[in-house]
């Protein structure tokens, strides 16, 4: 089959690879029906994961269908459609059974174009296939169904549940990409007052209007700061969301958090910050980081089959997977070609 | 009547001031029975503090007897003895409504000994006294009381409650001063596993046994890192408690928390710490700091008033109010005089 293989920071290339086989009894193979790219395969290829080695399969979002599973996998079958989750999950340790699958202890966690070969394939193997896919709902498409392999529930989990956005809130999130609009998207279920998107490039933070926020800011023309503060008659934001992954944004973000705020960080970081704790000790805030670990997941494909949750309009551009190295360029260059999430089909 | 003043960094003299009076009809005047010295004043001693200008009682603890109320304090009235809390609070602004007291925006917070004068003297003006004073309950000492005004709210709500020490938990516990002890003692009311105290001082260590910890380390002798690993199977720390007030124990606590584990932050901070975002962004963490709120000191009084909470051990010393100058001295020189909590009565 084919593959995106990485080949060291800054060289991934589709190329001719063996295809995957069960190698453990609760495998399955899917063949893959519609992949996309993440921001962290850019921050891989630049070399922020160290984790990730030459000749790794890249990719840890798809939906796909079953073609084969191993002899103990009892809730999917050859034929079924699933999605694919960034997350694969043992099921039985104890971070599983407290549903914080993102750090399971049994051989799951981030695994897909991590530790082991992921999805930006033409089949991929998924370890633990009974707890690590999900059923499609009928009548919901492979492409919507694809924004929830990982940044819906990441925005959603990491950023609005761990975070505790609340009815009346007034929400931030520093950086409009795709894992910033859907912060911002799952941050509407909760009717905040307001939601504020803080952005260096305008077609980001005109994509954030379209997804509920409420104030956009460019810190090249706007005071972030100070905006906030005359929003909220002082205080400072209820929660913060950092949604870039560097230590510019996350010290905005606890620069702006009001006394008794939270501030969520969503990014994918690669150096320390500063904590302010001269200026924080006192303020009695709660600071969350996370990797996402998709117990919303099943949450997120009701709203979905419900019609409640539309995520079309984070797919921009569309690919075969033959054209996967352009998809690269495009969703690199996303300030200039407008790039949210780009869907690779056969 | 007589006070300790604040005259700068270094300098604070038991001097001839005018007594207080009632300046807003939420206010009592209260004789102070029984006051002690915190960590904090030291740090304001250190020049930490820059709110607190020249010319300032210090102290925000004191147990007392009310003389004097305003025409609007309906709960308290002269001749009650009351825990002064080290919070003020208006009760009516949000924060209070929401029982973040330290956050008050009515005009409370901490006041006494930063805002306003403090407890370290004959007599005290208590603003907001319905809300900012607890009646003691009958057959509990002054003394025992006292431990009520900061420490013990501090350790329990900041440490154990704010970072969720939960039956079965490993928590450590860097500092073993009075805060940090507070927080041992605390925990110990949530069945953890096993309680880690982290200390320079050999004395400190063995009090921390005393309040309930298990294992001791010193840094100077010890890799708590390594041990902290050991004794977890390779995870780390479920709670980790800065109790201390430097970068370098902030960043320990940061260093030794598990996935999914909690940092609290109990120390008073004069400098920024180092956040390893690089690390700490993929393991689902929360850090919480806080100034205490006191809406655990009814829970405690209680339990102190059950004979569930002994909190005698904590002082170390007693002197006379007239004595104020050589009790500092014995409290800042704590590694010497082994002094935990000094008690000060006229």
């Amino acid at each position: 089959m084919k593959a995106i293989v990485y080949h060291g920071a800054g060289d991934r290339r589709w190329e001719e690879v063996p295809d995957p086989k069960v190698q453990d009894s609760t495998d399955a193979i899917v063949r893959v029906d519609a992949v996309t790219i993440c921001g962290t395969d850019l921050h891989i290829l630049k070399g922020d994961v160290p984790a990730v080695t030459e000749g790794r399969i890249l990719g840890h979002e798809a939906v796909g269908t079953v073609t084969e599973v191993g002899s103990s996998v009892s809730t999917v079958q050859p034929g079924d459609r699933v999605l694919v989750s960034c997350i694969t999950s043992c099921g039985r340790c104890r971070y599983c059974r407290e549903g914080m699958y993102s750090q399971c202890q049994g051989g799951g966690g981030w695994l897909l174009g991590h530790l082991i070969d992921g999805t930006q394939a033409e089949y991929v193997r998924v370890p633990f296939a009974d707890t690590s896919t999900h059923p499609v709902p009928e009548g919901v498409s492979d492409e919507e169904t694809l924004m929830l392999a990982d940044i819906l529930p990441t925005g959603y989990e990491i950023g609005v549940r761990y975070g505790e956005v609340s009815p009346g809130d007034t929400v931030v999130v520093v950086g409009a990409g795709p894992i910033g609009l859907a912060a911002i998207l799952g941050a509407t279920l909760y009717s905040p007052a307001r939601i504020i998107a803080v952005d260096l490039a305008d077609s980001r933070l005109e994509a954030a209007k379209r997804f509920g926020a409420d104030v956009v800011l460019n810190p090249e023309r706007d005071d972030v700061a100070a905006r906030v503060r005359e929003l909220t008659e002082g205080l400072g934001a209820d929660v913060a969301m950092e949604a870039v992954g560097i230590p510019a944004t996350f010290e905005q973000c606890a620069e702006i958090i009001r006394p008794g705020g939270r501030v969520a960080n969503l990014g994918v970081h690669g150096t320390p910050a500063t904590l302010h704790l001269e200026t924080l000790w006192i303020k009695n805030v709660t600071i969350r980081t996370g990797l996402v670990n998709t117990f919303v997941t099943p949450e997120l494909l009701k709203l979905l089959e419900m019609g409640r949750l539309d995520v079309s309009r984070f797919i921009t551009h569309r690919f075969r997977m033959a054209e996967f190295e352009e998809a690269y360029d495009v969703f690199a260059a996303a300030e200039e070609s407008g790039a949210l999430k780009v869907v690779l089909t056969p």
